[in-house]
């Protein structure tokens, strides 16, 4: 940690952030600048301790030289996490791709889009039973109702199932049926949910929130590897920004900065990243093109009656032509399509 | 609603709009521009169809006329919320300041910070005892420890007490001792935590999210009203910008907005808002010359031995300055300071 | 354009909005839904009147309808427009690549990055003469000295110039060397410097502002076209957000929303856009998967002497291995790797 | 400077770092941490070499320790600079409001709004003769003739005219009438127009830019100060934001933010920070809570006819109250209101 005094700190002020530190247990060096004093300290600390530091009377800036994340970070685990979804690993060498739609409206619609995924290539299947809608009056979802009918989804065509969690006093019933538990932008920082699934050892994946910096997304990621669950799938899915052409801006770049400072594999959900259906396809390749380890992307058979997302979700026919379209860039970046065993 | 057309689509692209919107039982009209069709809807909806009839082939844009939130918007409910807190009301004429430290560190720290925020003037206390932080290595809260403590020094003091819910299923520990329960900038959109909150009859301090529109904020607030609470109070915390030497950008454009489109009151935290003890005060005048109903500031003993949030902290002595400070401004725009009953 | 009258807004206040309109040569319609008034007006006007309607008394939005922008809009311009610069073409089947040093600092380095670039497959070279920057304490570049080397750079390796014109009263001497005039992004709405490129036949690479949302991006576009000048080819580089890992974010989803938009080939600089070294490669390969017609890279002989923007820049070497990465990607999305004539 | 190496540096490239840095004058003194090897390294340098070394192997982060501003920042100038303009002082103990239309349309309206504005109380006239717009074809100014009128209008009124320049080939013209040279925030980082008008003078007038940072900021009016123009007088006027209800986000936090870090005085343009006229007076009122030395308010006689932001200017009757409101503002901060000389 190093710590930057201000200009006019007085001696004694440089002496009670030193004595802090030596109390604290860490080494002091103090560096004397043409107009700053700066105070080096070694010892293995947390951030809470650069916050309290910062509190004190004649200090400019507290500048941590560790990442704040000690499990989801590559300093201490250079090698990528392969994580297991039944017979399917995300982040290896295959890339995967979950489909479906935004929300489980019916048993019918589910089905229809669950085969139609499974035959265009998918090896997941995504679907909302709880959803967590920014207005009250919108559909929510068929909560259990709709757990039943992913199972049943999985029963006939054999997909994993991935879908969303949103409170922690439902975790028994989700997780009996999810092969991936969800944990949506919103709730990145809904501390007691990520506890939750980190107390269950099924694979979770973390959408980066709407505004979270990679660092807090990581952040978010070692809530859960701290409780144990070390199979955490990130998923990049659009930030905030002034824009307002799309609904959110992708942020690609978040693929090889997540790949630089973290083990972890990373998706790309192109569809609420982008947020129009027209873009979902470019978004994709490029995605893939970046170094993602595999897509979400949303599906419905009659996107004008959907019950969410109806903008961005795309027919099974388009679905099945952008598989066709990201095959060569799979290619093109030496990896492979993922598929389901036979 | 209005439904603007592509300068491409067919008369039966149009045609079927237009009968989709006529069997959900809307008036129609359609206007032939130079460039562009454009078709208007009459009717009592919600958000929900803007975004499924923007799904339909050929069309360009849809245009939402009413506000999507009902019950926090003035349309219906022109005339001022005022929300009572024990024997004091939020929203009226005078303006209350909630001050306290940012978590409950021990009984005889709150003790202290309360018995000296009641003597400078403030008329509730604010303190977490189950604290969300970014990372799980940083002190997370004493929990129902916290709770008893905060108790206590209500009945030391007469200070109503104001104390974050962080998991719907702690519901009735939390509601039990705080007498107005506070969601935090994370949950905004944690919407099990919104309808648990809704059902029970306490005030609820609802902030600002980090990068949440204001017209979400009012729709996470009309989750609340929507559960039959309607004591629900605003609070400005800041939201992300690029701006990186202020911890976040305190908007206080959102004062006058937000008493423009709703009724509920209004307050602001400088503290968060700003990061720095330096920019509480001065933020403190401006938000109360804006309009603001209150604040909320964050008062420690000893801000460098902080368990969190040390940095923005003030000390007894800046704080019985601040409460000096925003004496005229009070007069200014013709308000008069909260006062506990003697 | 759409009006939306405020809710309580009077008869006589929706009498003058429409005569207005009808006195400015307007066809109107009102519209009278459950609790809003609505007026429909018909007329070929551009953006600045939506803005002296909005200041009506009773008004409470006003929604245009049409695109601000008519010269560089698809709407009247279907087919993609194709810029040539000397004997290459860009914005068609082939994709260029643009490289070269951030600032051209001595003849000789010029002279070893264009041979290098060209070697490795550029065809284009790139490098500032005139660099604007953010301290007035660094390196503002050779100016007309700098000229002179790219003039020489061409003529012994055959690649067309690209360089960034600052200041309008510099534009004889830098179109003189030019074969594309460079707008970089902190001038886009530098409206004397736009009229001053649009006024000489030139291509003119127009990079996007650092918050310039796709719109007035695309009108910066049209004050060149409006001036008669056609040749206009658009650059993402990566916007501002909270995001502080990256230096920018480098929004890639611009690509298809261009396409869409627009006629205008688009580029993408993924060094400015993402300022890593390490991260230039994956997004360079994303940018051409989204559809991008083109890549701006910075390459210098010796990085870490650069005299502005090291970190971002590429080693020939690592230039050379990016060339070999993008082949199989622009073979993927169906197009083929630029060449210059023999 | 710091240097904080990657855990993975090898010896010779922190030997690398350490020659490089005493090659370059520096004294350097290493740090060996448990995960890091930190290089502090002291010298009088500017930031371009944080960035030399940045991109050298085996560094993870370079963090300067000093601002990049010398002449703007409070470090060696820790008083507060006055600007005079005629007979009026910028940044004393009185607060100066300057008022007036966005754009000069007519003799008559500039004249009938001086009037006004000067029997309110403003203490300066600003009007656009050359106004920068988004679209090419929305009103542009009237050029010379509006220097003429503004001419004439102050020697009518007696009040000092502050107008824009956009075009650094103007600058005679411009500084000839202008009492008060106004850089717009589009302009920002327009570097040849800095200089241009840190070699006249005058006092300029320098907005923020609508995404630059304080330090960028700063370093705007470094660029005027460098070239020998003390009077410089900052402006904020509201950021780009993700929030769309206003036009932009006005930041009061840049208040006190600039009052810590300069000693330069700033004012508050909350007719542009917040586009819409009932946000206008709340704003103004916080404005000079925070510390603002003055505002900038938008006026015209008939703003539904003006042919530009009319929706956020006021007329010469709000303007009137506006300036009653702020009276006992000013007056509870320990400032006065500004006053001509009779």
């Amino acid at each position: 940690m190093i710590i930057i005094m201000e200009p006019g700190a007085t001696p004694e002020e440089q002496q009670q952030v030193m004595a802090r530190l030596e109390r604290e247990g860490f080494k002091v060096h103090l560096s004397r600048g043409v107009e700053r004093v700066i105070i080096g300290a070694i010892g293995d600390k947390t951030r809470l301790k650069a916050e309290t530091l910062a509190a004190m009377p004649g200090v400019e800036k507290v500048v941590p030289v560790l990442h704040p994340y000690k499990l989801a970070g590559r300093d201490f685990h250079p090698e990528d996490t392969i994580v297991p979804v039944r017979d399917l690993l995300v982040g290896g060498r295959r890339v995967q791709v979950i489909a479906g739609p935004c929300a489980v409206e019916s048993r019918e619609q589910l089905l229809e889009t669950a085969m139609a995924v499974r035959e265009a290539g998918a090896t997941m299947l995504r679907g909302g039973a709880f959803k967590p809608r920014s207005s009250p009056y919108t559909f929510q979802g068929l909560a259990l109702k709709g757990l039943e009918y992913l199972a049943e989804a999985r029963e006939v065509t054999g997909l994993p199932v991935v879908t969303e969690i949103t409170d922690p006093s439902l975790i028994k019933e989700v997780a009996e049926v999810a092969d991936v538990l969800q944990i949506g932008s919103r709730n990145m920082q809904n501390f007691a949910l990520l506890q939750a699934v980190g107390r269950v050892q099924k694979p979770v994946l973390l959408k980066r929130g709407l505004s979270a910096t990679i660092e807090e997304w990581l952040l978010a990621a070692e809530y859960i590897l701290a409780e144990g669950n070390n199979k955490v799938i990130l998923c990049e899915r659009g930030i905030r920004t002034f824009e307002t052409y799309t609904r959110n801006t992708l942020d690609l770049s978040a693929v090889p900065a997540v790949k630089h400072l973290s083990h972890l594999p990373i998706l790309v959900d192109p569809s609420h990243g982008t947020g129009r259906r027209c873009m979902v396809a470019p978004m994709a390749r490029a995605a893939l093109a970046a170094g993602a380890d595999g897509l979400l992307i949303e599906v419905h058979p009659n996107p004008q009656e959907a019950l969410s997302d109806g903008p961005q979700s795309l027919t099974p026919k388009e679905f099945a032509r952008l598989m066709e379209e990201i095959r060569p860039i799979i290619t093109a970046v030496g990896r492979e399509m993922g598929r389901l065993p036979v």
